[in-house]
């Protein structure tokens, strides 16, 4: 993915906004910053402990706004259906879509549906296009991280990807694994209003924080040393990682997010993000420093220290 | 289509945005007016005389803004691949989107891929999704529609249906018949610029002209006479559709709309579009009366008239 990114795509289509490398783009309109992206949702089931496609849909391009520091104003909902999806089924994502929305604050105003023949699609596939008002006159990317940052890391990793493999597979752990696919524009929005000085956001998506950590350390070629003490990992997810040989660090969430600020500013803006029942566990999980530009390395429980490297495959395709 | 939008869609996400039943939506932002439109493309096959999949991705979201009175400003692109598929019909998809989209003068500034199994997707989809500036301060949809505005039609009618049709079926027809895809925003800016009363505009995709138009009817409670011996066909076109029983004023376009203007204005925005080559035919296709609210009438060649209805089928699935 990272590679037809660089290969196919980036070079065809190069322009400032797009090479930001950022979860949006940035357009000025009006005199307003405008935030704009999309996403497409192919996870499979389309529906799993905590969540459906729709949640996904709705809070993935949602998050995506709040990551570039945007207020939510507007979603696109463009549906693929195969032939023969039980309406019932679409009935239930749409509603879930509605619920979602109405969580995030954020009106749906336009849409599309095609339908493909049977065995060309999997039940259903969702595209959301949001777009946001940035209101911050902060800079909020790669670019704008500093050594000396600290990394705020909102609540616990591998959640929603546990969540989707434990029905996906008919597993069971020790517990239920519930997503925790969550809207994070409130907690943004109150970062922002305390006075944060926000350098960078990044929400955790299909390749948990190592990927997210590292795309913003190559994109902003710094070097982030993160506390594997320091990231929470909920007990049975833990035991599920085990069990299936996965890194919990490289497993999917959808509703947590990563904050860089000053190092002297993390313990306030901790307490802001922690008022927020999707950012209750939030913690200091590590640093920006000023070595190994573009590298994230991991310093272990028992002292040591390890490269987190981006993977070169995805460990778990279509869980979102 | 029509009933799942207006059973399951509409009632689940109703907004004033929503309501409108435009090809996008209307957004307020620091004092402009910015239209927001999206479209999934899943044309099979993804190549065929005069265009792909890639083109139909650019140009048809640049033309539901345009439709919006809106300059395209800024474009994305999410694409789902189907495992396996060749590199390099990626690549030509991802150049014609580029060309395109230079035609277009609009950036494709942001983006997502995702990968579903084999035998879970058809080589690829591509959705877009669209902003753009309404610099008119008309109100440019259904409601603005009046008894005596006169029914612009840009040219001639059903040759992208026909182009596809004719490589995905392996048929030959009288001559080559190439797909009409173009971008409508000059044209439109140009009406626009002229100081035309616009007062809807709509582009033909899916359904034709006959669906476009009823759409229009029935969302402006309106009622629309169109001339059979006024509307362009293409002979070759004309002759694919006898053999293949199929009626042309319901055959997709992809480069091609209907404007509405006041009557005594028609004769100046005839002269306007035609000045474009891909309206050089453009002609004065019919009018909208206050009679038969809500209902199209054609008044055929040879004298009579017969109401020219919404089809409840597709015509030909997976045409865009």
């Amino acid at each position: 993915m990272h590679r037809l990114l660089e290969e196919v795509f980036y070079p065809a289509f190069s322009n400032p906004a797009l090479d930001a490398r950022h979860d949006g783009a940035e357009q000025d309109v009006g005199g307003e910053r405008l935030a704009f992206t999309t996403d497409s949702y192919v996870v499979r089931p389309l529906f799993f402990p905590g969540g459906s496609i729709g949640e996904l849909a709705v809070y993935g391009t949602v998050n995506d706004l709040a990551m570039c520091g945007a207020r939510p104003l507007a979603l696109s909902a463009a549906f693929i259906l195969e032939e023969g999806l039980p309406i019932e089924t679409l009935r239930r994502v749409v509603e879930a879509m509605r619920e979602a929305a109405g969580r995030a604050r954020v009106p749906l105003v336009t849409g599309d549906t095609k339908v493909v023949d049977k065995g060309k699609g999997d039940g259903l596939y969702v595209n959301t296009s949001g777009i946001g008002r940035i209101e911050t006159p902060l800079r909020i990317g790669p670019a704008s991280v500093r050594a000396g940052d600290a990394v705020l890391l909102s609540g616990d990793v591998g959640n929603h990807g546990i969540a989707v493999l434990s029905v996906r597979e008919g597993l069971e752990f020790g517990g239920p694994v519930s997503s925790d696919a969550a809207p994070l524009w409130e907690p943004v929005e109150a970062l922002l209003a305390s006075g944060a000085e926000v350098h960078c956001l990044r929400d955790l998506t299909r390749g948990g924080l190592a990927s997210a950590v590292n795309e913003i350390a190559s994109a902003g070629r710094i070097g982030i040393r993160l506390e594997e003490g320091k990231i929470p990992v909920e007990g049975t997810v833990a035991g599920a990682c085990e069990i299936l040989g996965l890194d919990p660090l490289y497993v999917a969430n959808e509703g947590r997010f990563v904050a860089f600020v000053p190092a002297n500013q993390a313990q306030a803006a901790l307490g802001v993000m922690r008022r927020f029942q999707a950012c209750s566990k939030a913690t200091i999980a590590g640093r920006v420093v000023d070595k190994h530009p573009e590298t994230v390395v991991l310093e272990t429980a028992i002292g040591g220290s390890r490269v987190l490297d981006l993977l070169s495959g995805e460990q778990m395709p279509r869980i979102c």
